[in-house]
């Protein structure tokens, strides 16, 4: 079986759970079809298989070294990164006005997962070129576009994102890289940016930072960023590369997981002028780095789950062919050890992970139609019902992902055992790259004051509005089978928690008190949207069961038996949570620096 | 502040919850007062933060090599541990019979403990040698402790565990490995065993292997296990060095974390003969084994414990220091930064930290003031009752540290952000160190089987009935504080819920149903445990507080917050637990290995 992916399961959910078949009939998507999406797939397995994952472990081993102020990094990540290239797959991250191909998001997003399974450390330089190119798009002059936007879309440059400095990681508004104009409309970049991933290296001819400065005299906080694209060499009239734009590779930072990927700290106009041009109207960076963030945060949650994913299918196959031990009842020590996916506990562990990942992967899928429905609903109403869906979707999709994937990868180790704990295996790689998605596009307490303090709030809480709606869909749709009726009772009364607690905590006088449990609200709403992802799937399942295809019996009885997993081990969780919030605890919120240790 | 230890959270710990100077007052203790045992921990505290911890980090980017062989360790490894042994300290695990030091094991565990934290992966050599030669002294011959013993208590020779082979990890039954008895009485070991930390090296002149293996006609699984010592070079009998025992290093294991450690595969008997000698009875192997285990699962829940204190004690030094962001409602963003403990949720989390860390100290001491009690206690009755509830509370405290203090390491990572992420913060390598501790000594699962399947029931339940009444003790203690009051109900309430949850599941016509969800209700009675354990340093931090020293007043308010922290955002999830493991629920249990992915 294939360790990266488990294409019956991706099929069941783009098309049985998110009817991609129905988005591909719009007049957007018009040269798609299962068929030609199936190709495009089965090219990204093989060529993940082939060119990605086999020196995935390699990579981690021996990352990226700083030698002589340049970045050596072992050449199958370029060659890897080639064949890609070569493949045209750069381009299925953009529509075809850009010379892209115009993919539904639920597809980008299905094939990108593909190769971040096999390989994360070298899809992180995809990503963010993916990202930059976007953004550019979205927010640049037709000059700057014109100049950068091909070699970007080509895959021949590669982008970053420069944000956090090294005073000011999650506290964008205390950023001091300063940008000052110059004659001819550009301006001069003098700063020091932090954790920039794919920041230096010499796989590619040029390197183009999206970077974020603040001009002297603009407003101060995050209302004064403006956003900037500075390349690592200038580029000529003619569109040639020309000379070095003086960013110095301070030094890389050796991280935990990530490990192929180089991670740098970067000097602007050090050792001479680092030349930058805006990118869209002055003060606006902050708003337009957002605006692409929008999809880096669901393509987070999708590294987070597939990151899962990995580990799950591992483990799943190392458990199925690993002799140990003997059933409980069974005394006989000389009689044949079993596999350990008879064990009870270890099948509760790989329940467990199939639970977390695959239920995360639908809401991912979720959230990437609602993507492709902001560009191709065929009403205002619609864009706007996927909108403030989105809105307020995202922070669980960042989050939900990173919290319980991990702790998917975490359990994925423990089905290996001692083996699992070691680097000649994969799990505790996963484990370790896994670890990095609550920090970065914005860390886990950050999604929940964002959650609570803003979305659930937004256009008189429209967004809460229009999931409560979605859900009852489903809870009408599902209570047409019997065998989920306690599943709908169950989701519909979480969901109502939801809206009291929310109730419960406007309540409060003090507005910091009402958001000092927000991360715990963040997960446990997360569980709540899981479990509707998870009823979405069972009814799917069902459906599927009826047509009565004897090769997938297994696969859909699988499938309700992971929704009930979900509904009497997981979802019962959040009642404490709730209860928790509701009541505006201060235990922590009023505790002194000095009470934790005495002094 | 030390980032190893709190002394005054372990004074607190030792003498006013678990009554040290109580203990000292027993003859087998009299060499010891307060003042002599401080010295001893100041002495520790010192060299672990002079000789341990400095080059733990550097230890764990440049791990154990095989070169030609044999094993290349840093040579700052030996250093440390010569240091340890100059100062005596190899003897603080032994009773003065064996030349050691008779220290109670409440201090043994503690000293110890200060080096954990320092530097993991250099105090397994001393652990294993200390298990080693406790187990050689309760079972060996004679002759074989003359001749052993002397140079493994003074830290001359160490020793190491060698059960595991790489077809049995958990399944001791199936190991292979052979023991053929000679003329002379000594027996030929031809086999290989897995996972020998400490295996192989050149820092001492012997290694001393405590082997399992199985005597060709013995009976078949368990029951036919016998324990040899084996030397990596035999001993002339006058103590001097002979020739090599042909113990062969066949490799290295690469973990992801106790990098530290020399792990092995080592080959018996290949090159020619190892000879091995039998340590207590044949076939009474696992039985000896297990006699040195309970106390190495205890140490075992003392690393978990104190890795998770050493990310608390770095995050909370960091966040105090560390300037990021405003205050919610502050919304001038050229007010100066706050430090980080200032934000809800980076308080949330360090509090996180130490209610886990702290109330899981408290049970490792609690279980090794049981152990003290095992031999020093003035009556039988004394000791039965401690007998049983060590019984008892063995797979707690090796198993619910391991998880929670884990837990904690992943919240000293976040409270860092993305600098909690790198290798240049030691608290990324304090969670790969404890990701370990699921794993060995009996994974997770297997506590579970145990506690729920033998030591619940044992002696007809009298061990759940002695902590029952130790329980009740406390909260009947705890009652005389109004502010306890709820607390007392809770835990009185999650008690009964223990027992009702036995009860249900006793009804299970399937015994192995019965067990299938053994890990939840372990984890579960472990917050029950823990929860007790808060509500005994609550009552001692009123009867601290009652005494006025203003000096403690945040200590004593902090105690108490983590306290009310516990019940309030932990302890209620243990009725999700309970509940479901009552409901004998067989989701996971009925699952066939082809539903998972549909083949």
């Amino acid at each position: 079986m294939s360790t990266i992916v488990n294409r019956r399961d991706l099929d069941f959910l783009m098309y049985e759970t998110h009817n991609l078949d129905e988005l591909l009939e719009r007049e957007r998507y018009s040269d798609y079809d299962k068929e030609s999406i199936d190709a495009i797939l089965d090219l990204s397995q093989s060529m993940a298989q082939d060119k990605f994952q086999p020196f995935a472990g390699y990579l981690d081993q021996n990352e990226p070294k700083y030698i002589d102020g340049k970045v050596e990094i072992i050449p199958e990540v370029k060659e890897a990164l080639n064949a890609y290239k070569e493949a045209g797959l750069f381009a299925s991250g953009y529509d075809y006005d850009m010379g892209g191909m115009q993919l539904p998001c639920v597809v980008h997003q299905s094939l990108s997962a593909i190769f971040v399974t096999a390989n994360t450390s070298v899809t992180n330089y995809i990503f963010l070129t993916q990202g930059a190119t976007n953004m550019l798009n979205a927010c640049g002059s037709d000059e700057l576009k014109a100049k950068y936007m091909p070699k970007m879309v080509a895959g021949d440059w590669y982008g970053t994102m420069c944000l956090s400095e090294p005073q000011a990681g999650s506290s964008l508004a205390d950023i001091r890289t300063k940008a000052e104009k110059l004659d001819d409309g550009s301006y001069k970049i003098t700063g020091t940016k932090m954790w920039i991933s794919g920041g230096d290296h010499e796989m590619t001819d040029n390197i183009v930072h999206m970077v974020l400065a603040k001009i002297p005299g603009a407003p101060a906080g995050v209302k004064g960023i403006s956003l900037f694209l500075v390349p690592k060499h200038r580029v000529n009239d003619d569109g040639s590369i020309g000379e070095p734009n003086n960013i110095a590779l301070a030094g890389l930072n050796h991280k935990m997981g990530h490990k192929g990927t180089t991670n740098c700290l970067l000097n602007f106009g050090e050792s001479g002028d680092s030349i930058g041009y805006l990118v869209g109207g002055e003060n606006q960076g902050l708003s337009n780095m957002f605006h692409m963030m929008k999809e880096a945060r669901v393509a987070v949650g999708m590294a987070a789950t597939v990151i899962g994913l990995g580990g799950y299918l591992y483990s799943l196959d190392y458990a199925r062919n690993r002799p140990q031990g003997r059933h409980l009842t069974n005394k006989n020590p000389e009689s044949p050890m079993v596999m350990i996916s008879e064990h009870a506990d270890v099948k509760r562990m790989l329940m467990t992970q199939k639970a977390f990942v695959e239920g995360a992967h639908s809401l991912i899928l979720y959230a990437a139609r609602l993507l492709d429905e902001q560009v191709s609903a065929e009403s205002e109403e619609e864009k706007t019902k996927a909108t403030l869906l989105l809105e307020l979707l995202t922070p669980i999709c960042k989050s939900w992902p990173s919290e319980f994937c991990l702790e998917a990868n975490k359990l994925a180790i423990q089905v290996l055992g001692g083996y699992g704990y070691t680097r000649e295996y994969p799990v505790e790689r996963y484990y370790r790259d896994n670890r990095l998605n609550h920090i970065h596009e914005g860390t886990h307490a950050i999604h929940g004051l964002d959650i609570m303090g803003r979305k659930v709030r937004m256009a008189d809480g429209a967004a809460l509005k229009a999931l409560a709606l979605e859900i009852k869909k489903t809870i009408s749709a599902a209570s047409a089978h019997d065998q989920l009726g306690r599943h709908c009772q169950d989701l519909g009364a979480a969901m109502q928690q939801v809206q009291q607690t929310l109730e419960s905590v406007s309540q409060a006088v003090d507005p910091s008190l009402a958001l000092a449990n927000a991360t715990i609200f963040l997960d446990a709403m997360g569980h709540v949207v899981i479990a509707w992802m998870w009823l979405k799937q069972a009814v799917a399942a069902l459906d599927g069961q009826a047509k009565g295809n004897a090769n997938d019996a297994a696969f859909y009885s699988g499938k309700l038996a992971a929704c009930k997993f979900f509904y009497r081990y997981e979802l019962p969780k959040v009642k404490a949570s709730f209860e928790l919030v509701s009541s505006l605890d201060d235990t922590c919120f009023n505790l002194t620096a000095e009470e934790f240790i005495g002094h």
